[in-house]
């Protein structure tokens, strides 16, 4: 009988994330609010889901036709090819060339696992990983996990106060970095589901290979099934399935069969034109939704006479946006107001609601009174690009 | 623009299972029949799924009280707790003194990706894993994709006629390996759910630390939502605290948040006493149905007048077991009549109904006529541990 731990070297880790709903979860302040969350809420204070989603995940459950047999280790198919068409456009050139693909992944970081270890596992020396993003933090994390030295790279232009996707290709091209981008929530910046990935199509019109991870959780509201896909996008098909075949056998060892339930009922939304035309017409009223909350956010700053341009705030798409606060500010907030705010500032719009924007404007108003903001220059576009170099 | 494919030293990888299936649906044979699904059938050849299961599907999806967000990183806690329950009995001593917990993983290989990045990240000298087991093949691909040496050990006693715990415990004592258990379908092999982990109690007994991967798939008929849990075993709270919180960093980096529906469903049912009722007497009527097509299939073969022992058909217990055929056997099963057969002669009875009970039987009359087996010794259970040299 073994005396001695064989985890006895293994310490306690630290938290990657979370410390901040921790920290709230455990206030006991009655009118604490959490503007973190990474799911997008209802005006009631709930995590939204497409009405349409409830309607089909029913009808899912009801229909005797369908078996629960294993899937695939590629995953489901009509979903993969329904969510390359609903990324690249139905009538894409690279589709249409037979030169994009996919692999059905889990959660939010399967893609990018997935991904990695091919790329691990093909180009032996890549080690080094630059993240092109305002919002990194969790990436980021990831890669330095996986023994990536991790660089921060801005694009963002703060003369022009734009981002120039010549000056992504710029950047590509000038370090030999391979793409992979991140599409958390195609459709949750400005409802426009083409506008949302223009900057695919612009690389796909430029020839480039790359990766992408495309979530449908958020965009779905099926937060809990963490839907994802692995995008391959390859010179020509012939080296399209090479690398989906090695894909294959990383998928195989990483979770053997991806999970059915979210994937089944976002293909049979994105398979029918009159629920796809429903899920549309949600994700504007989100998109809406968030844009006027913005709107009387900045609006109450306005009349509050809180010193500052407020302007960023409704420049910014996205349910996730900059408040345009300094560390200070945030930690009055946190601290005084129990008011939960990430460090950075960046907080998710769709928390905030009819009972309590009162409150939150009147806290920033006096973050602002006692501590002024130095000017800032804040993106307002949350495009995320891996390049990882090869 | 790049004009050369990144991919471009990336070959067509060889497949790791699947093709016996695949060319099983390319056979345009009118009377082919497939004896090797993963899954557990129903006699009209569906795949089987356990009544309460559909029942609990039904409610869960018309739950108005639940909600969809992201699951934490190390999954559904209630899930884990019933898993951890069902697997080593309510009143384990070592859930008692907590010492046991888990993490919700995702698909057939999650638990095992999971814990063994876990075991290389802290012992990174282990490179040698011992599989002892009978049915091997995709743990052994999946642990040599990993870049480990793999050493097959059998500790079937053919003289006895059994598996020894003691013979087991020797083993791992002597080579000084970490035991990782495989329990992929508690309750399918003898409906006796706790006779079926009996080797963990016995482990746990001896004090042992060890990993389990514990699915849950099989067992409730969930296959394509893959519900496993990653178990720790260690010495007292203090170190199961530290392994769990470095598990949750890997699972971060692997999916981030597991999938939900699955676990929701088995969840509601454990948790039940009526449900769970049910749950056990469906499990019941599975392997007594199994047992009886056993013993039909050993019948038939007996009026047939085959030549042989066929006896070690009704003693394997579960729904795969040996029909204790040669290569030569096989192989003429397979191209001559269309019967799909695993090359090592293992097959999933529930396959087996009374559509295709006869052309199966003649057909093995036939096979062995042709070409008569020599006299094999086949183990009559299927528990599989992995050891890894730490």
């Amino acid at each position: 009988m073994p005396t001695l731990s064989v985890f006895m070297d293994v310490p306690l880790a630290h938290k990657l994330e979370g410390s901040l709903l921790k920290t709230y979860k455990q206030d006991d302040y009655p009118n604490k609010i959490f503007l973190a969350y990474r799911v997008c809420m209802t005006n009631e204070g709930h995590p939204w889901v497409s009405l349409v989603v409830q309607k089909t995940r029913l009808q899912v459950s009801q229909d005797p036709s369908l078996n629960y047999e294993y899937l695939p280790t590629m995953g489901l198919k009509s979903f993969i090819q329904a969510s390359l068409a609903l990324l690249f456009g139905k009538h894409s050139q690279a589709i249409v060339e037979n030169r994009v693909g996919g692999v059905h992944t889990v959660g939010d970081s399967g893609a990018f696992q997935l991904g990695v270890q091919f790329l691990i596992a093909w180009h032996k020396d890549a080690r080094i990983v630059y993240i092109i993003s305002s919002q990194k933090e969790l990436h980021g994390l990831i890669f330095q996990d996986m023994g990536f030295t991790v660089y921060e790279y801005s694009i963002w232009d703060p003369k022009k106060l734009c981002m120039d996707p010549d000056i992504l290709l710029n950047v590509v091209e000038s370090k030999q970095i391979f793409p992979f981008f991140d599409i958390p929530c195609q459709g949750l910046y400005t409802s426009d589901l083409e506008e949302d990935t223009r900057i695919l199509q612009y690389f796909v019109s430029q020839g480039f290979e790359f990766f992408c991870s495309q979530s449908l959780s958020k965009n779905f509201g099926i937060y809990d099934e963490g839907v994802g896909i692995l995008v391959v996008v390859a010179v020509n098909n012939q080296q399209l399935l090479c690398v989906l075949s090695q894909l294959e056998g990383l998928a195989q060892a990483l979770w053997l069969n991806p999970p059915n339930t979210g994937a089944r009922i976002i293909t049979s939304i994105l398979s029918n034109p009159a629920l796809l035309g429903e899920w549309k017409q949600s994700l504007k009223e989100v998109v809406e939704n968030i844009m006027l909350t913005k709107e009387k956010v900045k609006e109450k700053l306005r009349l509050l006479g809180t010193p500052g341009s407020w302007g960023h705030i409704t420049e910014q798409s996205g349910t996730h946006g900059y408040l345009g606060l300094n560390s200070q500010q945030v930690e009055y907030l946190v601290r005084k107001k129990h008011i939960y705010i990430p460090k950075n500032g960046q907080i998710n719009f769709s928390c905030i609601n009819a009972n309590n924007i009162n409150y939150i404007t009147e806290g920033i108003n006096e973050a602002v009174l006692l501590a002024e903001s130095s000017e800032m220059c804040l993106p307002k576009e949350k495009k995320t690009l891996i390049g990882i170099k090869l």
